[in-house]
């Protein structure tokens, strides 16, 4: 096998970005079936948004200069000539003189330029006091002002949040091409795992937690998950299992074994699913440095440390980024991230990124992050944690009071 | 009708809290299928975890005190007596002179009490040179260490995340007693608002944005939603529409026209749905000052402003917090928040709470918040944020460079 030099976090990033393409496959879906999703194709505006000038407020919409000079103590006078219904053309008109009330999200009148605020005026009998002046477009939202027929409102790779659904709504877009969703194949090994449903260990037994760590962690994301069941440290086993999910999945995801065999044997498998195999074998990280990447057959293969803290901080970090590369999605992986101060000094190597899981508080209008005392191996600490403190390679530790990057799992 | 005071947004929270109790059904998931549940019973540990003291490293496991003063100048001797296979009870035994080798997770063998790593030690033949002294327990984890029987390992109201079902994973415990599933019902009214299927809008129509925006932001809170269509401005169409959708959902959500007319049709409405009716008409906010809170016959039911951006805001600060509530998970809203410093000044009222939305982006290992410019009605501010920040009412405004709290949109 190749010799692999182990990278850092850095370099690991730029390495999945270099090698992840986004699947080739798209699908058509309205708009109620496309939360999360991510746009495989620009959305063009096809018309105006609004399709009409609007008033923002209530009030009496009027030709901005018949309010000039209005105030309190020396009111303006225009003559009311009718009123707009929601969602009607208005048939009153405005003009020299002329007001018409208007509702919030009504049209203009033609011959009206700006809406007077109910509070900034008083309709008695068919005549309006104006106690303000406004200015030509104010309280008014003019056609096109929003969206312009022509402009392109999104980009390709654009994950779909609640708000881009309303924009491609207010456009009458019914239905947008997208990535279609991904199915993520997830395999543990080790003879030592047991399913988790096990209610009684034998001696040396450990129930599989990480299928259910990192297949909940991949869930979160909008993707399929394909549970293949656990197979022993047996590498013709290990081969013929990972093989038989990896023809049905975008991405296939190995919780290795933590015996130095398993390790040697996730490689070996890795290998042989395709070309042209591993690119990272090992990180420069605390915890998870025996973690392997790898393309094979243009699917992203993931071999994940043993250890269930060391699996989700591994997962989070480069699985998550390897699944928003995949489904087509725009890096914006630091938008993730709150920053906190650190509640004491911690020592770290410089050449290696660390990993601490804290727990976070509110004081004074900052966020603090508190280290979460306990071994690496402890399920309890991550139950215990909001997040996990980035100390990046090129730092030898952090002080008391710094500002640091977090990494939320809320 | 009653006559009622507007609420500030801290009175509001309140009454959110006081009002608004958990379901009562719950239901038994498997782990697999119980992914952001909320825990409707504590859990208690029937067992240890781990089971049996494990390696958390790969060594030899030694008695600490046979290391006692070995150094790389002075290394230590013992023989290695044999090796724990993962997932198998230890044969080989350790004790007063002797060394067995551990892989990562592996067992202790009896007689021996920490591990000494690969690392700080050499075997040659069965000779085991140890170049490190180490202390009793170093590099392992005792049984019961993470989870202790008996012990309350989450407590009713967790959130299940995914560290959470490794944790249950961990205990052997396959299933949890969750509170259902919400149902949550939408219905939108007002004469000028039409599907957003539609094609070619008629003067004066807007598309239902308001239905993909906040169905989008209900369904991120593991819901499920029930669209009610869209009623015209007729207090007994309305009526009538709300009350079958009503029977249905746990939860109702009406989007109210924006005119004068449609916001007396929607509080009657309210009304008209069971006691006790109306707690909140009217908050002290900026935008969404016309939102109305009830709870008709133990369900809660959310009168949105009719503002594609008010109803967003609106909806993502209360009404995400009365389903939090109502689906039993305990209130820890500020964990959603970052905080951001603020590009450029910005006044505000006293007594009202403000909300503007932002543009998040990082400089020297900090957020800053930069405000959209745009009008209120427009739905592309909302496509342009990343969050929005609050200005609290008991502030004037905020100060270039000020911290401030984001909600965030990502």
């Amino acid at each position: 096998m190749q010799f692999f030099k182990v990278k850092t976090v850095e370099e690991t990033f730029a390495l999945i970005e270099g090698n992840i393409p986004a699947i080739k496959q798209t699908e058509v879906r309205v708009l109620e079936e496309a939360l999360h999703y991510i746009l495989a194709e620009p959305v063009i505006a096809k018309e105006n948004v609004p399709s009409f000038d609007r008033s923002t407020v209530d009030g009496y919409a009027v030709r901005a200069k018949d309010t000039y000079g209005s105030s309190e103590s020396m009111p303006g006078f225009l003559t009311v000539t009718g009123e707009v219904k929601m969602g009607e053309v208005p048939t009153a008109k405005a003009g020299p003189g002329k007001a018409v009330y208007v509702p919030t999200g009504g049209m203009l009148p033609s011959g009206s330029d700006s809406v007077i605020m109910i509070e900034h005026c008083e309709e008695v009998d068919t005549l309006l006091n104006t106690y303000k002046q406004i200015a030509p477009g104010e309280n008014v939202i003019r056609a096109g002002e929003d969206i312009r027929e022509g402009e392109t409102l999104l980009t390709a790779g654009t994950k779909l949040r609640p708000q881009e659904l309303g924009a491609l709504a207010s456009l009458g877009v019914a239905t947008v091409t997208v990535f279609r969703k991904l199915k993520v194949g997830y395999l543990s090994s080790g003879d030592e795992i047991v399913p988790y449903q096990t209610e009684t260990l034998a001696e040396g037994q450990i129930r599989d937690i990480n299928y259910l760590t990192i297949s909940g962690l991949a869930s979160e994301w909008n993707v399929d998950v394909l549970y293949g069941g656990i197979v022993r440290d047996d590498f013709e086993e290990f081969k013929q299992k990972a093989r038989e999910l990896y023809q049905h999945v975008d991405c296939l995801i190995l919780s290795g074994g933590s015996s130095v065999g398993a390790k040697d044997y996730t490689t070996d498998v890795i290998q042989s699913l395709g070309d042209p195999g591993v690119f990272v074998h090992g990180i420069s990280i605390k915890p998870g440095k025996p973690t392997i990447l790898a393309m094979a057959g243009g699917k992203p293969v993931i071999g994940l440390p043993g250890h269930p803290a060391s699996a989700m901080i591994i997962f989070k970090l480069f699985g998550e980024q390897i699944l928003r590369k995949l489904k087509g999605e725009r890096m914006e992986r630091k938008l993730e991230r709150v920053f906190a101060r650190i509640t004491k000094n911690i020592p770290s190597s410089p050449g290696r990124s660390d990993y601490i899981r804290v727990r976070l508080f509110e004081k004074e209008g900052e966020w603090w992050a508190e280290p979460i005392i306990g071994k690496s191996g402890l399920i309890t600490t991550l139950v215990k944690s909001d997040g996990i403190v980035e100390i990046s390679s090129e730092k030898e530790g952090i002080s008391q009071g710094d500002y640091v990057p977090v990494i939320s799992s809320r």
